[in-house]
């Protein structure tokens, strides 16, 4: 489809904004784009700078932001509040979007936009903006949840609005401003995000969907291949719904992620290659490590499988694909996401126990689990040995008539479903 | 729950049937329900036995049953029409019952109650009877099949009546009536049912969830320990949603089956361990081998990934679970899973195209998708780079702001999600 | 199809009962039901009989116990509990069967279940039993509530186990046994049930779906033609998804139910006459006049329709089939239907504000919704008139340019959906 | 919140076209559209008028596009269309969206969207344009449409473009380029849309939504107070779930529904006020008279009854409000609604029979439902009657038993639902 308009477009207008809350990383792009603000709007520009696990420092963003002029400037440990609030509620739900993604950009972007919305209202900001393109998910992410926290805030998105649409003008606005940046060697040819949760990769050869990535794009995993020729197995306890320790030992949530990635990453454990659905209705190919997640979606499902009713079991499977398309699309904070959230919590009551998982080369193996409090796995119903005569067989057959009787009236009136 | 009412209970009433056809496997079970049936109903006895790809030489089966005084014996090889008819339209819904189970005996269950019922109509039966416990889902899904194709039909359950509720005592019952069983040493402690989806496993050590099944359980497939050193790669050739071939080499849909079945099994690939909730609302271990159709699924989303519009795969992943949960369950034969059917098949017009997979110590990566004629994935418009303006930035701004209209409202009269 | 099998079958055994609590109306079926338990197993039977608003004195039910030898009798009045903890909770929920059905009696046989069971663990009674037929969702309802809460109880339901399948029958064994029931003159040719809720007729003449109910057998609704020539308009005040009030009055839940039975009957609102699905699978029609029930679903739509958010409201929509099914099928008492509550009670926070609507001769129309505190309809947004910049019409085009990108770049590919 | 930043926004960039095909009514709005798109874009204007049931002239259209100076004048008659593959293929779901709204102007759109698509091919040009606001969900109907089914195609939403806001400005915009419209007197004070299907009204004192709309603002039903005093039956025949004869008349679509439509309106049948969220996320008042669908969703909810299966009535009453919605939100020409579409048609094979429908001041009441070849309700069965043995009231025990397996052991293990 021929798209020739939009070219002749006027610039959007700029707005009149007092200041800014920027999410800034101290990165190419988000140092361009506090000095752009200043410069573009004519703006006080506020950074905010948060450790959501990433793995690098966060403390250099203070020496950046200042010499680009900040001066409130914001850099706080989320890590806690991550996994706590945002990782473990998900998990309880076995989110999972479009059969595989497990959500790890998605999940980090509510509490990022949260975090604008308070930096903006302690220090009278009137808008925040974010580094995110005009063709992803992100966007939606954090401006649905600024709109919702915050309604009147007004959103910069400088990437749908300048022209500084490839790495070279970027530089060249960097000289032009007398803005410093490290000359990285090596940069990666992948655009990548990272957090607690996981790292992805998109661009470059991702782009062609039959192209295989190389090696050594993964940086969080070895490769099955790479892994240790030995199997690991440890034990995960499960306290409503959440995994409160590890091989017995009691660990906060966000100590519980990092320990499983570190020890998943080493057994190749979390990799995946997608195409997915963006909420904007295109395709995208992404690459995701996700080492603890993946650990955590398996056994979480393994728990519920000896303590959830039946019922509650397929009726949480029936609404999951829901939930995981409103963390996707960005609804987190949203009335039906936290009306979803009532049911699931309440079905994580009795879903205490532990989990035994065998790590080896990729794969992850639930090779036991119990609770002495919650089971429903009842061994003198379901066993193949004399019960007792404590579920009486004969029941089935009227269960079955029963359950047939709608097919056989129509069957008898002639109807076939062949 | 004390259940002691039911031991005074009598035993159920016989019911006059002039001639049952029975799912004969020729093994010490239905070889005791053959005699039994003959001696217990006073009727004659049909025995019907199914290639159904499980591994074993059904001829002899004949021998067996003319030893019992058998006079009308069926012997029918069913590979073809069961991977067409039945495993080929499951793979085509992603199916997969409570997150895990790929459905490998329950997809089984309704070809043999149609061949059950022809085998009926054909041969003047007015039964039809089968080995299956009362506490199966087995029993469930051959009678529910029974009713819906032949509504007026006998069904004679005798795990569900008599009282040879041990190994013991069937071998006592064929002492007495003169039944030659061959005397297998080293008789495997599970109870196990193969077809060429999967072979199954319950019972024994089973029994106890916490318990990690012996090595030695598994039948079709190696453990990734001890799976080759080295990957291979293999390309699937998908048509309207179906594996057409496999490295460009057509094959027939059982051909499909059983050759993935070979080559996943060499790699270790598909092995399951759950615990799963059994129609009758009872829990149960199993553990499962789908080297074939664990491939299935992950190529089959992997080429749908490309090929179906989003929204269609969102209604796909939506009614999934209650698809699968209808074919657990015994409802291949009725109107609400043919309608799901018409459906699914649908969506299936425009998966054409190839997925290639690697395969390596259990593990099943997608390494490449791609079709020609029907891919929707524009990298043209994906693309990080320049798109040419062929998608408008600026639109994100309108798409986000309407979404989140109502959330501001909200918002502004002082609701507040968090 | 031919159940001969059955007409051979043996009388089920009697069980081991020392106490059973009998759900006793005081007519002639309990009554019967009554002397039977005593002699058919030996026990003693201690009879319950609540006020649930069904309109007929529950005091006389004392001497007619005490009259058939009773020695533990229980009368209680119901009807604030079954207004307050079910019927409320159910309509938050917008709750209908089939599109059609208020649940009406689905929502009483908990409250009935669970007192039974109360009344067991008072008196060390190891039975219940009731007076539902075997074909019927009664009997269901009944027993899945006492199984759940109770679930080591016997259950006895003489219907499904004597041959007293007939009124003359029924007579026959109170002239017997010296049963003394009134010989109503003129009984209904209808099977009737009512509480606070509704009355349902069943049976005679309506076992032909063709055929119209005769005007006498409505009791609680005049027909639209002989209602009033002249409309009334009420006011009802909502809190949390209930009523509080009506016309400004404040009034407790049963005494609102009762009200608007009283209005809503006059003006010959709520009939309803219907082929339904029962849970067994058979269809069966149904006539039932809920009057109040009719005020408070319309009124409580339009109530949320200016205080809920869409998606909230799409949510509820969508999962309110489920809801009610679990209700109509007799799981109230279950996890899956407590959670689902969450979501829904989770959701009525907001729901406050005033309904008027004017009932007309079998019609009720809502003629006006408004909140002050919780109203998210904004009339500066969705004017016609200028709406000073508030709304800005522009973006709609980016929102509707993404929401048809996916469709674009099919229909560029080629695709139709024609 | 404040939205100052718009008021100073660019005005859109005017585009390149060469021929535009506009939806034409002949009325004010429309005629000043045609002038405005001639001068503003300078491009050829083809006009398209259609009758798709609003019940006035379209002929007149051509004059006054002459006037325009417009060549290329198209006038349809659309009404066979718009029932045959539109209205009846929707009522065949029963949709409804947000619990009352029977979709009469959503549906009407994505027909009007196909025939600009078609008559843009024809005549070679590249653009479309409607008179639909930028506040509401036409214009998104109609442009989803557009581009569904010409991915390249322009829009042109002049609403969302021009300042001319009000009916002074486009008054002045007449005499200002010598456009002749008519000066009705007694302007109706609503916005209003009709079509075969229904008419709305919105706007006006409707913007308050604890006002009654006045008696006077109706125009195709009388109140039920001055409907007949004397109510009247007819009786619908249906085929494969469509109407075909009315009173045993065979009958088109289309004239079916316009039948209907007069002998409801009539009798009072079909009146609608609610307020309802449209998919930009606002909420509206809406004023509905519908009186033909009104009857037909009563009575093929009757047909259905007696002649669908449970479980599909189920499915199809569960998958429902997603199909609403797709209509509601303009979603007509999508794979999703055609997959849906094919499930809901194959429902329908069986909906045959008849339904008699009693109209009296407003009520639609069904009196008798039958099918002489696809009834399921079987008298011999459901009846309270002495049934023969046909159905056995014990296998009620072991259904009951097994559903509630679940709940007893949860119980047993000390888990409440209470």
């Amino acid at each position: 489809m021929t798209e020739q308009r939009y070219e002749e477009e006027a610039t959007p207008p700029v707005k009149k904004v007092n200041k800014v809350v920027l999410a800034y990383s101290g990165g190419l792009d988000t140092s361009v784009i506090a000095k752009w603000l200043q410069t573009e709007y004519d703006c006080e520009v506020v950074t905010f700078t948060a450790d959501i696990g990433q793995g690098e420092e966060v403390a250099p963003a203070r020496t950046k932001a200042e010499a680009l002029g900040i001066k409130e400037i914001y850099i706080d440990d989320l890590q806690a509040e991550f996994a706590r609030d945002f990782i473990y509620p998900m998990f309880r739900a076995n989110a999972i979007y479009e059969g595989e993604y497990l959500l790890g950009t998605s999940i980090a972007r509510p509490l990022i936009a949260r975090r604008l919305v308070e930096i903006a209202n302690e220090t009278g900001a009137d808008a925040i903006s974010h580094g995110a393109t005009g063709k992803g998910n992100d966007q939606i992410r954090f401006e649905l949840g600024a709109y919702a926290l915050k309604p009147g805030v007004q959103v910069i998105a400088p990437w749908r609005e300048w022209d500084l649409n490839s790495r070279e003008k970027l530089l060249a606005y960097c000289d032009e401003h007398n803005i410093l940046v490290e000359k990285k060697k090596g940069k990666s040819p992948y655009s990548m995000d990272a957090n607690l949760l996981h790292i992805s990769y998109e661009g470059g050869i991702l782009e062609d969907p039959w192209a295989e990535p190389e090696e050594e794009m993964w940086r969080w995993t070895v490769s099955p291949e790479n892994a240790p020729d030995t199997a690991e197995s440890i034990t995960l306890t499960y306290k409503e719904g959440d995994i409160v320790a590890i091989d017995g030992k009691a660990l906060e949530p966000h100590k519980v992620v990092a320990e499983l990635n570190r020890i998943g990453g080493q057994h190749g454990v979390g990799r995946l290659d997608i195409v997915e659905n963006r909420y904007i209705g295109m395709k995208s190919r992404g690459c995701y490590e996700t080492p603890g997640g993946t650990i955590m979606m398996r056994a979480h499902r393994a728990i519920e499988s000896i303590t959830l009713d039946k019922e509650v079991a397929h009726l949480k499977d029936s609404i999951m694909p829901k939930y995981a398309e409103m963390i996707y699309n960005g609804y987190w904070w949203s009335p039906e996401r936290v009306a979803l959230q009532k049911l699931i919590d309440e079905t994580q009551k009795h879903v205490n126990g532990e989990v035994r998982v065998k790590l080896y080369k990729g794969n992850v193996t639930v090779t036991g689990r119990r609770s002495e409090t919650d089971s429903l796995f009842d061994d003198r119903i379901a066993t193949f040995e004399d019960d007792g005569g404590i579920y009486n067989q004969y029941d089935a057959e009227g269960f079955i008539k029963l359950n047939a009787l709608r097919l056989r009236i129509a069957a008898d009136k002639g109807r076939s479903n062949q």
